[in-house]
């Protein structure tokens, strides 16, 4: 197989996202791979809304959190959050397309940081996230 | 109506959960209501699963925001969350049941800061979070 | 040497304290000592303000992390700070003194979240840390 | 007086360190400044050392801590850190100099998100902050 980090890199996150039946389930495709750096796209459904009448803070974070989880196992070695942050800039109704843009912050070892910007279609900030990732030890793919 | 705390929070917290399809199409439940203290249930389904074949994070997380949101609109003044912060401390795998107790640590006028335990049944720890509130003004209930 | 946790605690927090020249100049001292959970006392001095006349926030961090750091360093092994995050409930005023009680909130292998509530003489909240640590396998003392 | 967002953020920058005893006392200078990105230098000190020898975290936090003052205060109105988060990533030494550069993330009304990277000379990080500020409506210069 390529030893290219690109072609490493899809293969990782394709491996990942199979079995994920969570960012399968809320309609999330990933949507661009790069080594460290993956975004995934989400549209709010009915069922996404809290009792503000708005998505849910939860789903924003989940968003973030896979496209965190795609850009950090995106080497190829099994890695997990460890911590995860999340500030709420602005409502998000039903409807919106969102695109959750991750990317490496940091790495040494078996640590990293990563940030997620998610956004609308137009590029405005809706949340900003910012996740500790360590490397469990195994192959992912 | 009736001025008691006790009251005030289980009315603001029906009136909360009532719309909130989100907290409801997870299968979460409301446990106990205390003034500035919600627990909420929820049993990890397969479709919460991500592709490491656990719980995936953003679900843990959007358990502890539920608690955190019934726990911050408990008084009946409409309140969102500004922020979010979760520990992932364990792996949780499909079919346990889960329990995120929220409660109060600090609130003066619009701000205010809530902790969130996640714990399995037999009350070992699996996530901690903590969430930053600002009411915005409206009455909820 | 006895291995009471108590006693291993004082001494740990003892032999930490000695070289930590950081602690000392500002002021700190060690008020209450227990196995993962140690106080510690600053007065705000003159040279702690920020250009708006204030305890400058970055001594309000270190008074907390100092207790954190004696608090995950109570078991005699070697731990130092992963991150940490602090929110800033209230402006504090030179001359102010300050107790910052720190406690274990969780701990596995070399990991550990730790909690610190940064307080007025009367009890008043001024600051909540937070703060996640991590063992390097040297022992301390 | 100009108006030029440049100029502004320069006679901010100056109003706010002139006064700033705790950034004077711990050798900070001021090395650039723009509009919403002020960055800090600071050599570490044997007094910034802690028990285990290396610069106490506090220092670093500090030093993060003003860069985010200095940028969030740039345009000119006072604005105070709501809460600070810190990522430890290297143990710095006595002697070494630090260089903290803040900018703003994002920013509506009275809340802004800054982050800010603490790097040694050479561009090695060694920290990342990342701050939210409040704005408190006075007009600081």
């Amino acid at each position: 197989m390529s030893d290219d980090p690109q072609d490493r890199a899809q293969r990782a996150v394709a491996a990942l996202y199979g079995p994920d039946r969570a960012s399968q389930s809320l309609g999330m495709q990933i949507l661009t791979v790069a080594p460290g750096a993956v975004s995934v796209g989400m549209t709010v459904r009915e069922d996404m809304t809290n009792g503000h009448g708005i998505c849910h803070g939860g789903f924003l974070f989940t968003l973030a959190d896979s496209a965190f989880a795609f850009s950090c196992n995106s080497a190829g070695e099994a890695t997990v959050a460890a911590s995860g942050q999340i500030d709420f800039l602005e409502p998000v109704a039903v409807g919106e397309r969102l695109v959750a843009a991750g990317r490496v912050l940091w790495e040494r070892g078996r640590q990293g940081i990563y940030v997620v910007d998610v956004m609308r279609a137009d590029g405005t900030l809706v949340a900003l996230f910012r996740g500790r990732s360590h490397k469990i030890g195994k192959t992912a793919s």
